[in-house]
Formats: C-alpha cells, structure tokens, sequence
C-alpha cells in the first residue's frame, strides 16, 4: 500500500525569506530509510496524510514543507509562513513539533533549532524589558547579578519566606526567587507571602541602598495566574516568576500580553524540560525552546549551569545562552541562522546545584550576562543565610574586580567558609 | 561532599489516604545506586537541595516525599497533600514532573502514573458531559461513534471545509474535526470556517435525521482560545477541540473552567505527546498524561489506535482506555489504583492512519465505547469523501450489527472497496 508522504523531499530547494525552516535529527524505524522518514515528517507537520486523499489539489500540495536537507541522520525542513497563524505558538507546534513524535515510521525524532521568518517573527512580542532593562531596573551596569531561590523549597509559612529573603539581601543577593514549586500552599499562601516578601525588601533597599528584587511565582491556572500578577503590582513588587513549560505556551503568551499594561519583567522557570530535552535523539532541545521563550517575550530564562547539579554540557549551555542573547546567530553544525531583529535580548539565568566556588568557571563559560541563583550554595552556608549571600556576592565581586577567587577568599571570611565546605573549581 | 537528599527513603512507610502517589521509572547515572537516586528524585521533588539548609527544620523535613517501595528500576513515592496547591496543576507537575528530569545523578526518569488524593482530586472538575452526557447529545446508544478529520490537514479554504464535512456528514459519519495544526490561517479564518460548517451542518442533520458533529479547533493563547470558543457558542457549536499539550495545562483548566457556563463539549488532541511518552525510559507515559486530562476534565481524548500510523502498543492503550473510562482502576504492575468517584470518564478516541479494515480489530481491542477518526481512511476512498464515509459507518454498523466485515462488505459496496484499496486485518 503506497502512502501519500511523498513529493516533500527536494533538495534542490532553496528556502526563502517566507520560510520557517527546521532543523531536526532523525531516527528511521527499521525498514524505513532516511529519505522516505523525511518525507513523512514533513507530510504529516504540513499538508499530507498516509493516503492520496480526493480533496487533495495542486494547489494545497504547493504549500506543503520541502526537505531541503538530507545529511546522515539530520534533515532540515522549510515550512511556507502560510502554514501558520501568526502569533500562535501553540498552532505552530502542533505542526512541527506535534504528531510528528507519533508516527510509527520513525524510532526517534529530535527537534534542534527552528529559523523564524519575519513575518512570524514580527508577530510576537519578545521580552519588554531584556538585559538592558533588567540592568537599568537594577542599577548594576556589569557584574553577572546575583541571586538566590528561598529553600527548603517548600515549607516555610510567609514571615519565615520573608525573613530569609530579607536576610538573603543584606548579605548582598540582588534577587529573591520562590522555588518552582511553590505558589499558594495551606502553609504559605501567595497574597501573604508577597505582602510580606516585598515589605521586607523596601526594608532591605533602605538598609543596603541597593535595589532589591522579589521574584513571586505565580504559576497557576492562567486567570488566577494573571490575578497573581495583578496582586504582585498592587504590592509594589516589580517581577514575576512563572513555570514556563508546566502552564505551558498559551498561558506564557496571554502573560505576555498582560504585561504591555502591567510592565513586570517576566522571569521563566524551566521546570519539566528535561522531559523533552534530555533525550539527544528524541524530543526537543533546549535551545528550540529557548528560542520559542524568547520570541514570545520572557526576559528571564534559565538555561542550565555546567557546572552544578544539572545537567547539561558546555557546549549546550553557551549555544543556549547565545542564542537568547545575541542579536544574530551564526548557522553552525545543526544550529540555524538567526537574524532577531527587535526582539530583545533574554538575561539568561544559571541555577541549581551552584555555590560561591562554582562561579569563576560559570562566567568564564558564559560571560557576565547572566543571574547566578543558588539555594542551597546560599542557606547551606555553615553561617547561614546571610554570611552565604556574603560569600557569593563576594564571589561576584572577585570577578567584577578581576581578582583571583582563592586570592579574594583569604580577605573574605564568608567566601573562604564557603569553599572550605563546597570546594572549588 | 554529602548532599542533603537523605532521609526520603522509607521502605515501612504506608502510604495514606492524604498522599498523592507516583510510579517512577528510573536508572541512576553511573555510579549512583537505585536507592540514592531514590533519595534525588523524591528530595528534589518535594522539600530537599542537593546540600543541607540552615532554614530547614524537622517539621519541614517531615512534609518531604517518601519513596515507600524500590522495585528494580521502579519505585513509588508518597506525596503528602500539603506539597500541592489543590486545582493548580502546572504546580503539581512543577514537583512530581519537574526538575527531577533535569538531575545528573540520573540517566533516565519516567513518571508512569499518578494516584491522586480524594483532597486534590475534589479541587478539579473532571469532565462535564463524560461519555454518558456525548451519548445522550448524540443519540447514539451503542455504536462506536464515527468521526473523520478534515483532509488535508491545511490548504482548504473555509467554503471547501465545509462542503467536505458536509459530505462525510451525508455519508454517515457522526463527528467531523479541525486537524490540528488548522487554527485561523490567512487561506481559511477561524470565524468563517466556523459559521460556514455549522451551517452545512444544519443541513446535513435536517438531510439525515441524525445528529451531527462539528469539532472546531480552538487552539490559541488563552483570551484568543475562549474568544473562539464563545464564536462557536454564538453560532449554535456544541463542541470546541484544543491541542491540549501545545497550549499547556493552564490553558486547559481555563477552557473547563469556561465550560462550566458555557456548556460546550472538550475534545482534547494529543500533539507532541510523542516527544514526552515515547521513549518507554523517560518522560512520562500518555497515561499519566490521560490521567491529568481526565482530572482536569476535557471530554474527549486521544489515546491511540493500535492498529494505525501513530506508535502504541496493545497493552498500553488498552490500559490508557481503561484510566479514562472506568471508575475504578485495579492496581497491575507500575499502574496506580484509583477510585474516580465523581470524576466522570473520558470518552476515548482512536485516530492516525484508521481505515474501515481496522475497525473489527481496533473494537475488539478497545471495546465499543471509542470514538473512531478516520480522515485518510474516508477521504482518501476511491468513492471520495461520501463513498468514504459510508464505508467507514458501514464498518462500524457490522459491528453493531454483530455480522463480520467481510460478510457485510459483499452487500455495501462502498465498504467493499475501502477494503479493496486498504485491505483488512
């Protein structure tokens, strides 16, 4: 029985400005070859079915995907704009990131790096505030920022929440973040704890005379989650933190929106990604979903650290973190070009498993345009919270002042404490 | 250096009626043990860091997951109620599906099922109509109901749309579906296509007699997605269709939330669930993927076919069927008990690659409470549309009919050739 997945190979294609074009890697099933998985991929994410179908026309075969690269185990597809909705991440996912993964004739199937082109490009927003703003906001020109997640992550009631924060910004941490899985639990519950977090930061800001930042989560279903949003600037309170992938990216968009009126700087947590990126054969990578993160306009995302208790290699990470900062991509190996044009840059955000001893390795792979978060390489401090806000503030500072860790330790008790406990690298 | 996931194994330990309790599937990284990975996942997963906090407390400790049963490569963890905040799952799966796929000392993680508390499960609706309440609206008693998708999936225009459905509708066929990757593109608008098909529609039940079926799709950032849904409630539509994984799972909560007043029936279509359930290694199972749906509370759901395109195995989507429609499910193996209670069933549909020879196998596998989708397998007759559709409710009539396939194919003629073109299993 011959199936209808054929005519979108041609590789003599050349894609065109109009064109989205995507980068996959993929795996035939057994008795499958490339060329007719290829076929199939770009077939069902466009315009074909298994079968010839009488309702088909030449015309609607015209708009199909063309593989236009085959090369060993990765293809590359340019999909017509046509295809999508403008500015509705969720239909152009389900085409090329949808039944795709499904289909019998392929074993495994990895989404790399989509290209966008203009006219989809033009119709999202990206960040509203990006790393200039975040560092205007914050007053700190240079220096990677510093900050922390409260631990344990769940637990504390709302004034034990606002107590370590605050003692977390008196020792020098910028930023304050929620833990991922904490929103509105019966021991601590959101307007409480934002009332009480952001009291303590006005205090930390006179204290310090620095300025201070409470990143609420404010992870929920999408109208309670714009409730919180709206809860958090009636309190003053500047930043929300939001579980990107587990409101998933109608919620992401309709935040977005929220904040043309709102304007508070949009932080992403990217809880559960490992589900679909993990996998270096099947899913899709975290740099595919950084770059869906950016177009539709998070300022903050986190793209891993190297070096803590995630994972995810040097190579990975730098790719990831260049490719939400940059203003243009550079086409190298299976990552495609990018030209982003308006869209700002997203201030890339480094957390898990890190401490004081980590950092000079963190900024010397990533550069100083990034949030350092530690949790427990900040509470886990044998002084405590605030002597372990001193230590990586201190460990910040080393690098602001170009100055050797080991060397910057021996003037500075709280960073010496924290490497005898954690070590360095 | 010692981590502070400790403590959160405790083989004695009897989960409670208050505890949400996962299955995990889980092979450590090299060098780690089951047990210590144990300790990774349901500390990360709960209330532990990778290093011990000064701001913990033994209180705190006491609220962590604990893992009661470590099995080979799987093991099963207790959640304690107070973790969660009840109705809001993208909080829920930010623990028990979040970070924890993300973590170094593991190689693979697989979330299987999930059993939910009586405390978290009243905090959802669950679906409105359910199978019962679909039956009762369509007027079909008994039958498998017979539906198709619009073919192909993108390049109709909004008149073309609904001339085809008009024709699988005069033909036989009960439902006609969106695709899912057509939204509102520039070559067929959303509210034309809507207000055209239902108006075919009309037509087609006033021809037939029978009642008839048209699922628009909905997908969109959430204001968009429920504007959508209102223009179908103002043009006398009765279901909406959503690609529930490429919007996310605030935006599905919204939408029945929505339903409450709004009273249209929720088809959910599972786009991109390949990129998380099908490496049977890590992810997460379109079980426990079906159990958040029907927790939740859409309607309708995809759970494969066994028999057609898209990948599934026998076991796995009869166990998928079962979670959804039945009250009460059995513990077997890594799947979870659970009493339903109140929570209605899902009706389950079987879509991708179907076609009239499938259908005694496909009844048989699954039973006769299956919504059957075919969009190459009638469109794609070499009758048509019509002859298409016809062939594929003569299927399903020779089930009702309880008169073999091939028996009913020597006096249908339009089934005969479906089988000719198709052949039969």
């Amino acid at each position: 029985m011959k199936g209808a997945y054929t005519g979108f190979v041609n590789t003599r294609y050349k894609p065109t400005s109009n064109d989205l074009v995507c980068s996959f890697y993929v795996e035939p099933a057994r008795g499958k070859t490339m060329r007719q998985v290829a076929e199939h991929v770009a077939g069902e994410s466009s315009v074909g079915t298994w079968t010839e179908v009488a309702t088909m026309s030449p015309k609607i075969k015209k708009m199909g995907a063309k593989v236009f690269k085959i090369n060993g185990n990765w293809i590359k597809v340019a999909y017509p704009s046509e295809l999508f909705e403008p500015g509705n991440m969720p239909q152009i996912l389900s085409s090329i990131a949808g039944n795709i993964y499904g289909m019998k004739s392929l074993k495994n199937l990895r989404l790399e790096d989509i290209q966008w082109p203009k006219k989809i490009m033009r119709s999202f927003k990206g960040p509203q505030f990006g790393i200039k703003g975040i560092r205007k906001f914050l007053e700190v020109d240079k220096r990677p920022l510093c900050g922390t997640i409260i631990k344990p992550k769940l637990g504390l009631n709302e004034i034990g929440h606002a107590q370590v924060a605050f003692e977390a910004w008196l020792g020098g941490i910028d930023i304050v973040k929620d833990d991922e899985n904490l929103t509105s639990q019966s021991f601590n519950r959101f307007e409480k704890r934002v009332k009480e977090t952001l009291r303590k930061r006005d205090k930390a800001e006179r204290k310090t005379g620095e300025k201070k930042v409470y990143m609420p989560n404010i992870t929920a279903e999408t109208k309670e989650m714009l409730r919180r949003a709206h809860i958090v600037k009636e309190n003053n309170g500047d930043y929300v933190m939001v579980d990107v992938l587990t409101v998933g990216w109608s919620a992401v968009q309709t935040l977005r929106d929220e904040m043309q009126d709102l304007k508070l700087i949009i932080h992403a947590h990217r809880a559960m990604h490992g589900a679909i990126t993990r996998n270096p054969k099947h899913g899709m990578s975290m740099l595919a979903i950084a770059d869906i993160a950016r177009l539709i306009g998070v300022d903050q995302l986190h793209i891993g650290t190297v070096v803590g208790k995630m994972e995810g290699n040097k190579k990975e990470v730098v790719a990831i973190g260049e490719e939400i900062e940059r203003k243009f991509i550079q086409a190298k190996g299976h990552i495609l070009a990018e030209k982003w044009g308006n869209i700002k840059p997203v201030f890339a955000v480094c957390s898990g498993g890190l401490h004081p001893g980590l950092i000079p390795k963190l900024v010397d792979y990533l550069g100083e345009d990034i949030i350092v978060q530690a949790g427990g390489g900040v509470h886990g401090h044998p002084g405590g919270t605030m002597a372990g806000a001193h230590a990586m503030r201190q460990a910040i500072n080393s690098f602001r002042d170009n100055i050797p860790l080991k060397e910057y330790a021996k003037t500075h008790k709280e960073l010496k404490e924290a490497i005898e406990k954690w070590g360095y690298i």
